[in-house]
């Protein structure tokens, strides 16, 4: 049974080194010759909306998903991609997000005539992503159809809840994840984010994926405003945040992805005990160094490093903060 | 880094998807196209035994290992394999193998002329597996150097322990393995094995390791003897025995083959708790069904079914005897 996936990133390649055991096989299309998922599938290079590669990736699959969110939304609607094309033109223009959000009784920042202080983030509706596409204004600009402005949310931390709904409706949720990001790029996850809303998260998510009718893993963002949860964006994929899942719970976010878009049932997203998980950003890791320390699980994608690039992570399960600070200090 | 392999089984196909998140990548030889670590890697078709295969296998890799033990000596010497041909001459021959045993203070079964009572087994010196090449007889045979003559063993429980020795000669043992055969195929392993006297098992093992200069995974099975340890076999690979350490392990068995050959420091083999790991032979389960349990981890190795062969398994965390029975009939 092959299982076709648009992009062939790490996540991509997650997807398949979680899948492979369950006797599937994986065909990614992706622009990068050497992307990291042709390590574990085929790989067609094209463009992602080529017709005729699009063609290719889905005949004979028994399903099509993506790994990204700015996948082509006619793209995704050709394959027939699963989950369905509607969350991706959500989570492709945060005006239409953050109005969905709202609609269903989500908190958000304040945006556009809401904002009434400064410094304020202007984004650009589509296409960011790692904190690009953004950037501080401290007046209110002129109107532009393409951007929206955003008043900066003063949240005591950043959270993320990594959800999975099954093709029968069915959820599942993973404890809150507490993140910090540094230059708009994710550092490092912890599990469990002590104190934090599990239950208003759930909430807010179930009727996300409940409104989308969809099927497959979906992050949430949000911030801890001092108890109050307030929704940054979604992600309509598997998610760096969730990365500590593959060692950390009872089933990782990517065998759930692959569960529920095969329509089997969903595995149990418990985690393991504490759980930390630290992007490797720019450079290659000494690998005997952190494989000494114990419970030290390493992920190399297969990227050249280069700056600002994600080329791996590290997962620690319970994990003294001594063993944190060695590794984060290198 | 490009680790080769000579063998493209199951066992290959999990060495890679243990290996390729550290970065690695796989290629395999093995004769048939259709093998099943043909999905995570390269594969070269042709005989074992094909110097010019061989030395293709070879041609930039960072290490070159084996994941059968009767892959030919020769082949493992021309690609100086890790582990080395020795341990492959021991286990490819039964009775240097029991000498060897027996030379290092080791109990064995009662061989030869010091069999006194009958039925015995009469084995094959070479190339058996999975219960084939050896039959009960009743009376003894005449002298055939291909054969050897072994008593029965009235062992109380068959056991293993699967060991890993790193470059630089450190060791680690995974708890006993309490396993179950069939018709001379394995079917569950269970861990871990209550009352089984590990220390006495690693003794064993730490001879044998040290005296080959042994590099990687190896599998020693026992019989348990009311209390006594008695040695049956070695084998110088990852084990059957020992796929429950995927999930069951801190480190898997694989991840420490990986990391034993290539000169990484080596990894927790403590267990997470009471592990299952049953093997599917002969046909595919119901995948749907297996899922639905919480904590039970399917691997399919990608193989047509047929009788007798191994297809998968099924890794089971803290299971009720009501999960693995349901399983067992399912």
């Amino acid at each position: 049974m092959i299982v076709g996936v648009i992009g062939g990133g790490q996540l991509g390649r997650m997807l398949a080194l979680a899948g492979i055991p369950l006797g599937l096989s994986f065909r990614f299309l992706d622009p990068a010759a050497d992307a990291p998922a042709g390590e574990v599938g085929e790989l067609l290079v094209g463009a992602y909306d080529d017709p005729a590669l699009l063609d290719r990736l889905a005949n004979g699959t028994a399903v099509v998903t993506y790994e990204f969110e700015n996948v082509p939304v006619e793209a995704a609607r050709r394959v027939g991609a699963v989950p369905d094309a509607r969350a991706l033109e959500v989570s492709q223009d945060r005006l239409v997000e953050k109005k969905l959000f709202r609609r269903l009784g989500i908190p958000t920042a304040p945006i556009d005539d809401e904002v009434t202080s400064f410094p304020a983030l202007l984004k650009t509706r589509r296409l960011g992503y790692d904190g690009k596409g953004q950037r501080l204004v401290e007046t209110r600009p002129g109107f532009d159809p393409g951007h929206v402005l955003e008043g900066l949310v003063p949240f005591d931390r950043e959270l993320s809840l990594i959800c999975v709904r099954g093709a029968g409706g069915e959820t599942a949720f993973y404890p809150l994840v507490e993140n910090v990001h540094a230059e708009g790029i994710l550092r490092s996850s912890r599990v469990p984010a002590a104190g934090a809303r599990q239950a208003l998260a759930e909430e807010y998510a179930t009727r996300l994926l409940d409104e989308l009718g969809y099927v497959g893993v979906l992050a949430l963002e949000l911030f801890d405003v001092g108890g109050e949860l307030v929704a940054n964006e979604l992600a309509p994929r598997v998610h760096n945040t969730g990365h500590w899942t593959i060692e950390g719970a009872e089933t990782s976010q990517f065998e759930n992805h692959v569960r529920a878009i095969l329509g089997l049932p969903l595995g149990s997203t418990a985690a393991r005990g504490e759980v930390v998980m630290l992007n490797l950003v720019g450079e290659l890791p000494e690998a005997a160094a952190l494989l000494a320390h114990r419970n030290v699980h390493l992920h190399l994608y297969g990227k050249e490093p280069r700056p600002g690039r994600k080329v791996g992570h590290v997962t620690l399960l319970d994990p003294s903060d001594g063993v944190v600070r060695s590794i984060l200090s290198g």
